[in-house]
């Protein structure tokens, strides 16, 4: 047995014992909250030295930024923990049943998938919040993080194995893979005897690596070349209002929008509007030819990769369209399916929008950058999946579960 | 583009055709129940083909007869369509839906998954069943089936293409890959562009394969090495009654049982009776030492590759277990996850094998035979899956679907 396929066996053990913790994992959860609170010092110290590996190595400030712990940062984590102790447990929920004809009582009922991995990059952070949420739907998590916050998390980990063990629960419920050469990836994703389920989170690069090359099933999470499309029967303060919000509140995030169509009978009028707010944050346009006739030379003139990139910064692609058609069917050619927009006062046009666009979340005269679970009122959320099997759009705690039918009888036979 | 990217991008088209068809999804399936009645002479003058090949390339008289068509089973192909036109539509189910503090109104709408690939064997009724099931469901389908049928696929799939575009619907709705070489199942394996998910139907060989090489969402089907638990507290003529009926009434399928583990403390009284009942069908027992002391040695030395196999036959592994947790430990070990029963007359130990044993359907006193979708109240079955994530169990129309976010609002922005 490698290490890994050990760990691999501790975590599927450790998940049969998880599976019918029931309010253990509360009190679990409480003691990582509580000694990650404790050791705040000793967490900082360990960062400390990721910290100064990361500027050896020439990491950018904005990545230094994301490595960094704090007090204040670490204070968050634990809140965090809290919080998902305090959401009601997904475990045992009936989801549906029914008594058949011959007597037999059916039921559907929630249970933890078993063993999840993680895979994710440099956001230390992301090793408690991802092990707690697993902790919660009764799930053993192996988690392989980058690099870069090695020191970190190995030190984030044992002290949350220690608070679980503490309450009697198997410290094997968290496991970090230590060794962060691709060898180890490449090995946590054909664990297929161990592994229900891969979950990277991260950049594109690492989805698609993981997504090409898993031999267990993989959730794939995060693309988000997003839309907003400004109907001829849009109320412009009310387009320019959200596309401000959805470009300029967070560039870096995958619900940001990268490209807004504009329906021509509005896009004299709405234009310069939209640009006029856009230039509050100085945001780049890249425009097809009808845009830069409107708003000028100032706008860049897009190509065929602008359709397609998520910029994640202050850019934006503006195309200008001749019928909601033409918007539906460049959203279905160049969107990732992560989340689109319509600003409309149309009921058809609104109701075509909302049938005909495939992506995990769609809106009427709203901002993406709602699509999020705690927006959505998941109360917590391991990431959003642009995939349509198994979880679609932000995944809380019931796309953490698997369901399995119990079926009670007399002695039926078929 | 090669033929089946080619195909891929026409199932997409029609999928999104399909996501939107409504009602003419019913006018479709029963013009394709019709056309499969009125063209049956030309449908068994195709399989005839297949036959004499598969006569002249030795194929065992099991695969023949599941390769074989005539008029009755193709009146029973096109009353299952029918059967499955009368369903209920899954598409537009609001399955949850909430409205948000700042006034969003979000609801999580059932949608179609998109484009299903599926890759089955000899069985030529598949081409039917499945296509429809994915066209209920308003899904494109990409059909692989085996060379022993192609001459009868192709027919099946050229008389519903035809229906489907009489009716107004895109008729590369249902596509079938013509090509069955190895290649052609490698490239639709890799269709990550176009492809949602790939279902394997058939043997283990067959679904080892998929999901070792697919970089696509495989949902895996169908394995299926069961166990009955019959606890110190049974009810010993009900216990073997039920390993009758889950090992003898049809021992190929995959919810038949492979392994029974008896109490010790019932073991004397219990083993002679269900043997007696087994004696019926000269059913072959392999037993553990304990179960050779009791009944003699007509019971062939069980092994441990005897708790792993799949029998598919008249054969059963016996094993005398000291407690319901040796029973559930070997059940974690061995079975693959899909279907196991306790005989037991006990309330807590009923409980017990319900929340410890993780299989996709866990029986207190019923035959595993029950696992189906037909049986489970599903109204159609499109395999059985035996993974945790998406579907577990019999998988119905709803399996078939995926959902997405609507979020209406008035301008709100975060």
């Amino acid at each position: 047995m490698t290490v890994i396929e050990e760990m691999g066996a501790k975590a599927k053990a450790a998940s049969r014992m998880l599976s019918v913790a029931g309010e253990k994992k509360n009190v679990a959860l409480k003691a990582i909250a509580k000694a990650l609170k404790d050791h705040s010092e000793k967490i900082i110290e360990a960062n400390k030295i990721d910290l100064e590996n990361g500027k050896n190595n020439q990491l950018s400030a904005s990545l230094l930024d994301r490595l960094m712990l704090d007090n204040a940062r670490i204070e968050g984590i634990a809140d965090g923990v809290l919080e998902v102790a305090a959401l009601p447990d997904p475990i045992g929920t009936v989801i549906s049943g029914s008594q058949r004809p011959n007597g037999l009582r059916i039921s559907k009922v929630r249970v933890p998938i078993g063993v999840i991995g993680i895979i994710f990059e440099a956001r230390p952070n992301v090793t408690a919040d991802a092990a707690v949420l697993c902790l919660k739907s009764g799930n053993a998590v192996i988690l392989r993080g980058g690099k870069e916050a090695i020191h970190s998390n190995q030190c984030i980990t044992r002290i949350m194995q220690d608070a679980i063990e503490s309450t009697g629960l198997d410290r094997n419920s968290v496991q970090l893979i230590e060794d962060t050469t691709r060898q180890s990836s490449v090995e946590l994703m054909g664990l297929t005897e161990y592994l229900d389920v891969l979950i990277p989170r991260g950049g594109k690069g690492l989805i698609r690596a993981v997504v090409e090359n898993a031999k267990v099933p993989v959730i794939e999470t995060g693309a988000g070349n997003c839309h907003v499309y400004v109907d001829e029967s849009a109320d412009i303060e009310m387009a320019a209002n959200i596309i401000y919000n959805a470009k300029t509140s967070r560039p870096s995030v995958c619900n940001a929008i990268e490209t807004i169509l504009v329906h021509e009978n509005i896009a004299k009028k709405a234009l310069p509007v939209i640009k006029a707010r856009l230039d509050e944050k100085n945001v780049q346009l890249r425009g097809c030819e009808k845009t830069r006739e409107i708003l000028g030379d100032s706008v860049v003139p897009a190509d065929e990769s602008d359709w397609e990139t998520e910029y994640g910064d202050y850019i934006l692609a503006v195309k200008v369209v001749g019928s909601i058609d033409e918007a539906t069917a460049h959203i279905a050619r160049y969107s990732t399916g992560h989340s689109e927009c319509i600003v409309t006062n149309n009921y058809n046009n609104a109701n075509q929008f909302k049938a005909v666009v495939d992506s995990a979340a769609v809106y009427v005269n709203a901002s993406t950058r709602f699509t999020d679970g705690g927006m959505f009122g998941l109360g917590a959320e391991i990431g959003i999946s642009t995939q349509k099997l198994h979880a679609r759009g932000p995944m809380g705690l019931n796309e953490l579960t698997s369901m399995k039918f119990i079926i009670e009888g007399e002695g039926q036979i078929r």
